[in-house]
């Protein structure tokens, strides 16, 4: 693309992901000894503060706290403690707070307090100057590099890759399921192009979107709507597959679209269903993931398989991709969206 | 309405709300004796299951143990536990499952599993001798009578005033702001009735809802999202009002239909800018609540003024309304929603 050209950034952060997390594989040792300080300290709770895209990839690592490292974990609700002055005590808590920039006042607030309640905070983002990491007691740096879109794409997927390489070290892993990890991104980027293609033409004209998946997928699923309508202004929705039966399911008709994702593992199992009473229901589905051909879909878009815990860094690249051209298609910049500023302040 | 008529259940027991809200106030006891039995544990941490209008309970649940009792609060993801076999060191640790039927295979797993890993389980529901309540080591029974809608009302504000009660009753608290609850829900019903018919109006043909709110009043966001969608079939989506700023703005525009849960405090506060802002882009804003008519809105729904932290038990009911009334004027029956069973198994 040309200098000035609509979605510009975009494309060249999406582009630039499979470097990306192959130098953040290359810097485990500093995110373990992270790990050890955490390890020191043998937190027994894990909360999460974040918002938008940050908050999916927080989701994820909720996941991976509580299965891999067994410790139960929750989100905080920021306005607790900034509109209504909780005063939780968060001894072993560890406050893990995710923001790329690093600037949103409210998760400066929230870490503060909870810092100063006893929590053991830990900021994982892509600004190591930020007043987040300067606040927090250990910091991880995801190291994307600038990120020029206002969708967030590169530090969305490292992001997901330091979580991981977290809660790994912490389990005393060595990095093994993502090792390969830049090759594998560059190979689901090369190989889903014509399935993004055809995905595009296909909803082209579509203004409702419903996203669903289960267990470690669901946050690509919620990370999929928010993509879709801050960049195509569709109006998606994200649902586990498990509360889409329990009342949005009435809302899915014949034709609606639905993009499903489903990567080998237990969550595509669970997904089964779901999709086959979508299906059922005459709803259009689009099924992005490792599984995608083992599903009841009118279109798939394959991703190389992984360890499933690992699958939320692959499975999200082609539906940049798509949120991205599907954008373009339809006369939209997606490096300009309407009413979007790059940090959010909320207070 | 005559027998058999379209949504006759479901307008029943929303007028039945007054007194069932009434009657539970009357039982403040013996919720006080299952919070005594929680004092004695003395956990430092909840977490909280569940799914549907339960889960919006839930969420309204988890501020009130935060700003009221100091305690961080998160919610299980069912999946982590029957999907993956996470199996989290939870002694310290109170669950409470909200389910109004006390059927749903996934919580019951998710509770017998916390159980035997050191929680304190606490079953809320409407069915005392369901197998959840059997499960669960305490049971606070929200006594809201047989519900026969598919489309949950009832069970939804008495869950709510149950966990009022329970956590007023934790911070020796003698139920003060509930004690004419009863009257306010009648007030509530009556006074918004001409505001609830020129809603049903202006969203006669839309599509696409946005609902949105703050602090306490976002499970409000949260369930009239679920409402509209499961017995009108709009496309609704809920956000934050904070959340709404970082992206999904984008996709609000001129006439977006906007339903805003303003509620007198802390939420409305941070509101109004939030308000101003989709003003401003040209969206059609209706405002629910006390502080509706100090908003930048197109039209308002009143509401009793309370304390802040009891609002979301009044503020629901003439949403409820307007998702029966809505679904009615567009010719469908909301207590045959299509796709829906009433207990929903996931696994």
């Amino acid at each position: 693309m040309t200098e000035g050209s609509p979605g510009k950034y975009m494309s060249a952060e999406i582009d630039e992901q499979p470097d990306v997390l192959g130098s953040l594989v290359e810097t485990r040792a500093e995110i373990a000894a992270v790990a050890r300080a955490v390890a020191a300290r043998a937190p027994r709770f894990v909360l999460v503060a974040a918002r938008g895209s940050s908050g999916h990839a927080a989701r994820y690592g909720r996941y991976l706290t509580e299965v891999l490292l067994g410790l139960p974990s929750g989100s905080v609700s920021p306005s607790a403690t900034t509109l209504y002055g909780a005063n939780p005590d968060l001894r072993d808590v560890m406050l893990l707070t995710v923001s790329q920039s690093g600037g949103s006042p409210d998760l400066l607030e929230v870490t503060e307090a909870a810092r100063a309640r006893g929590a053991l905070t830990v900021a994982v983002g892509n600004t190591p100057s930020s007043p987040l990491c300067q606040v927090a007691e250990l910091s991880v740096d995801i190291q994307a590099g600038p990120e020029h879109a206002v969708a967030a794409t590169k530090t969305y997927t490292a992001t997901l890759l330091a979580l991981y390489l977290l809660v790994d070290a912490l389990r005393d892993g060595h990095g093994e399921h993502v090792r390969d990890i830049a090759e594998l991104a560059r190979c689901t980027l090369q190989g889903s192009a014509s399935g993004v293609d055809r995905a595009v033409k296909r909803y082209r004209f579509a203004d409702r979107v419903v996203t669903t998946a289960r267990g470690y997928s669901y946050a690509s699923a919620r990370e999929t709507a928010l993509k879709l309508a801050e960049t195509s202004y569709v109006a998606a929705r994200a649902y586990s597959g498990a509360d889409l039966l329990h009342g949005p399911v009435a809302s899915v008709e014949e034709n609606t679209a639905v993009l499903a994702v489903t990567s080998t593992g237990h969550g595509a199992t669970a997904m089964t269903d779901v999709l086959t009473t979508l299906a059922q229901r005459g709803a259009d589905i689009l099924s992005v993931g490792s599984a995608g051909s083992a599903m009841p879909a009118a279109l798939t878009i394959p991703v190389p398989e992984t360890a499933e815990e690992v699958a939320p860094i692959l499975e999200i690249l082609p539906i940049q991709r798509l949120a991205l051209h599907l954008a373009l298609a339809r006369g939209n910049d997606p490096d300009r969206p309407r009413g979007l500023r790059k940090v959010t302040k909320t207070l």
